[in-house]
């Protein structure tokens, strides 16, 4: 009865650019030894010092169309006339070790996993408000002034999908940001559907 | 959009007398300032010291009676010749004010709480095995032989019902169990359904 089974979770989050997802998620990593992260496969030539495998599974048109076919990714897209996708045996395989995988995702592919994946648990990560995410945009001065508008819009739209998610978390204090997202997978870790029945354990 | 409408979470804690639930409860009110406790009505006589409205709400046979065709309780027993209940106007008072209410409260009235309140975040709080639930009994030293025996059946009857409850925690290590609750609290808090969508906030 009260034995786990040791199955990870698996984590999406999603939010804006500029709402401080990689930070959050890195620190929250470096506070978990028990998370890992998905490596996208993708059509698009290597950069120099990208590692197959490591920063991307490099793969040809045809072999992506295979797994495509085969139903082999979680989500896949395309982007600037190269296709993007999460392979799921890689991920399927660190969960079933117990490791809790984290897919840092933009929506629309993050639909796909949680209707592949119902077990899924969807966290939207967001800035307190479009005018705060501006302003980080601003201050982080790379962007151009086109580039900020397009990113302040594409953040609009993205806000109006955020109660498809399970949990919202309010970049407002980085500190309280990592408390809840490891909070979050404390919890989920501990949902009573990850326990199994047996007659020796109880 | 991104602003949290502050109602605090109810929160059912379960599980076998000797589980550890009151000390790790306690611990985890320490550590957050945002948990209150319901207090109880009862058709018993107050024993002294006992004050009404902190350690019972006390009420006559006909009082209560009232308060049950009113439904008035979020669950309500009987117990050696008395009744017990859950009022349930001072838990909404709290919630509303943005306080985590707990009750700990046992698997029957438990059930009725989800059925009343299917909002309410369900915790199963056990040890590792009945073995060990013997184990710490036999080592408090305060019940009989026959106790014993009685408090180990309950325990074998209450965790048949254990995957009723939304999330299991193993108190097998206490620092552990506290770090857990602790975390459900916090993540529910961050559930999607709490945060309100508002054309001035987004």
């Amino acid at each position: 009865m009260t034995t786990r089974n040791n199955k990870g979770v698996l984590v999406i989050v999603s939010g804006p650019s500029g709402a401080g997802k990689s930070t959050i998620i890195s620190r929250v990593s470096q506070l978990r030894p028990d998370i890992r992260f998905s490596v996208s496969a993708t059509t698009r030539d290597p950069r120099p010092g990208e590692i197959d495998g490591v920063n991307y599974y490099f793969k040809t048109q045809e072999e992506f169309w295979e797994m495509i076919k085969l139903d082999a990714f979680l989500e896949h897209a395309e982007y600037v006339g190269n296709s993007y996708g999460t392979p799921a045996a890689p991920v399927d395989n660190d969960l079933a070790q117990g490791y809790n995988v984290i897919l840092d995702i933009e929506v629309q592919g993050a639909a796909q996993v949680m209707e592949k994946r119902p077990d899924a648990v969807s966290i939207f990560l967001c800035p307190p408000s479009l005018e705060e995410l501006e302003r980080r945009l601003r201050g982080r001065g790379t962007d151009t002034e086109e580039k900020i508008r397009d990113r302040l819009m594409a953040a609009h739209r993205e806000y109006s999908q955020a109660h498809k998610y399970s949990y919202i978390i309010i970049n407002d204090d980085a500190d309280t940001a990592v408390r809840e997202l490891d909070a979050i997978i404390t919890a989920e870790r501990c949902r009573s559907k990850y326990f199994l029945e047996g007659e020796n354990t109880l």
